[in-house]
């Protein structure tokens, strides 16, 4: 249930942060469809392939219909005038909400798998960067996951916390949404107050 | 037999494509292979993964033999100084007939899987646009499908007609090459009159 | 046997190429490790999808600890002061070493798979390129196999030596590892002299 609730929420906050950056970009009115698709399935995508499934992308309607109802959305509020929603700040909420639902979904996709610690904390990795990196690529920018000193690390914690708490039986009906927000959350955090890693100095050649 | 007809066309005219982009950027002969090489099997590849299968560029000795024959007469052309073949309208038109007769064979390979509406058209789209988008990002172009008004549309259109008359039995013997025709033609009229799609404009951050 | 022993040389050696690449960028600590990773994963992962396999880096310790100890060495290494590892050379040479390694596993696993020779040829280039290709795209370099004069026909010819020597049965003792030398001895070479393949010149438009 949980995975299908992270699963729609994911396609849509990423949906949002393709079209939104696409729109930004001035693309064209395909141009925005195409980022937004592949923003919020390319993710899942590659960790279905991944483990060998067909992606659900091409099979499921649900999926499609939530992609193009966002950029229905995303179209009226920016043709209405109401352009605020194309905000920096948007950006990043979407973005960030988009990172922590791909994350849970590729944790528990590869616990149902029967992938062990790394896998699993790897397929939540590659699951919530993957569309992002595909988005910042398309449109010719640095992907954010690069740039950023505080965003794949999360989807990392995000990995190790539900094997966790899947094998150490956690709250199983508490624990899922409580991480889920506390990525959302942590990712607003380090965005807002510019937190990094250390960075490795270059030396002289 | 249709298939088949239109994976050659699309085989032949995409690796063409590759050899002039690289051939216009000075790669190596080397680099100028595997531009060919990519262009013309990324698409197919991709779909194929997609589906499950192995790709057949892989195992299909037609496919490689028929990039390297291309190759060979791009580079006899090359060399024996006509080289009006390397011209900007050798590349749009090779680019606009891979484009058809890869949406072609992507919708094909998604209706022998049982696909849907949406999941044809979604794999006509990306076995069309995936080899160029490779080829542009090689190269360091902005990829076509991004940068031209009326591109990846028709990749769409492919996968809605052939979709529709497979479902309506609408003259099984015709249409293929029809709707194949039709969409080199309209690609073509688009690039000679620069249409677009409608452009988001660019709100005040 | 072999091919377990290419198999970690190739990781260790890309994982430290992209440690290096990622340090000489100023990337911060995740950066700096997801680089690592995706270089020395990549090339395996994507020939292992493309032949149906579920890649190894997904449920493999062996790999996944190798590049984390990878890492951990360079990092060592980099905060002792003893610098000179992030020269230059160091990373030309780790990638030589990748490059011939990873060309190795994928022939010895095309052959597994039954592949002819072309699929065998190109199932070496993409394992032993692919790692380079998207480490390079990454931290936005020109991939080195488009840039380089000599880099990937020598994976080329690494596929064609290894099939040659499993159908003639040539020495299968002592076939691989000469291959494996003599690949890494001639990249090196080329790197050194600036060995170049043959240009294409650019026509008039």
């Amino acid at each position: 249930m949980w995975f299908t609730a992270f699963d729609i929420i994911g396609t849509v906050a990423f949906a949002y942060s393709g079209f939104v950056a696409g729109a930004r970009r001035q693309l064209d009115l395909l141009g925005v469809v195409i980022v937004a698709f592949l923003t919020a399935s390319a993710g899942g995508a590659l960790s279905q392939v991944l483990l060998g499934e067909v992606p659900r992308i091409l099979t499921d309607r649900l999926a499609s219909g939530l992609i193009f109802g966002t950029v229905l959305v995303g179209l009226a509020l920016h043709w209405t005038g109401i352009r605020r929603v194309e905000r920096r700040w948007t950006f990043v909420t979407a973005d960030a909400i988009g990172l922590a639902a791909f994350a849970m979904t590729g944790a528990t996709l590869a616990l149902s798998h029967g992938l062990a610690f790394f896998g699993t904390t790897l397929l939540a990795f590659l699951t919530a960067v993957g569309g992002g990196l595909l988005r910042d690529s398309l449109i010719g920018d640095i992907p954010v996951v690069l740039r950023s000193g505080f965003y794949g690390i999360i989807a990392v914690f995000v990995g190790m916390a539900v094997y966790a708490c899947d094998r150490l039986a956690i709250a199983p009906d508490i624990a899922p949404p409580a991480i889920f927000i506390g990525a959302v959350v942590l990712r607003l955090i380090a965005h807002a107050r510019g937190w990094s890693l250390p960075v490795l100095t270059l030396p002289d050649d």
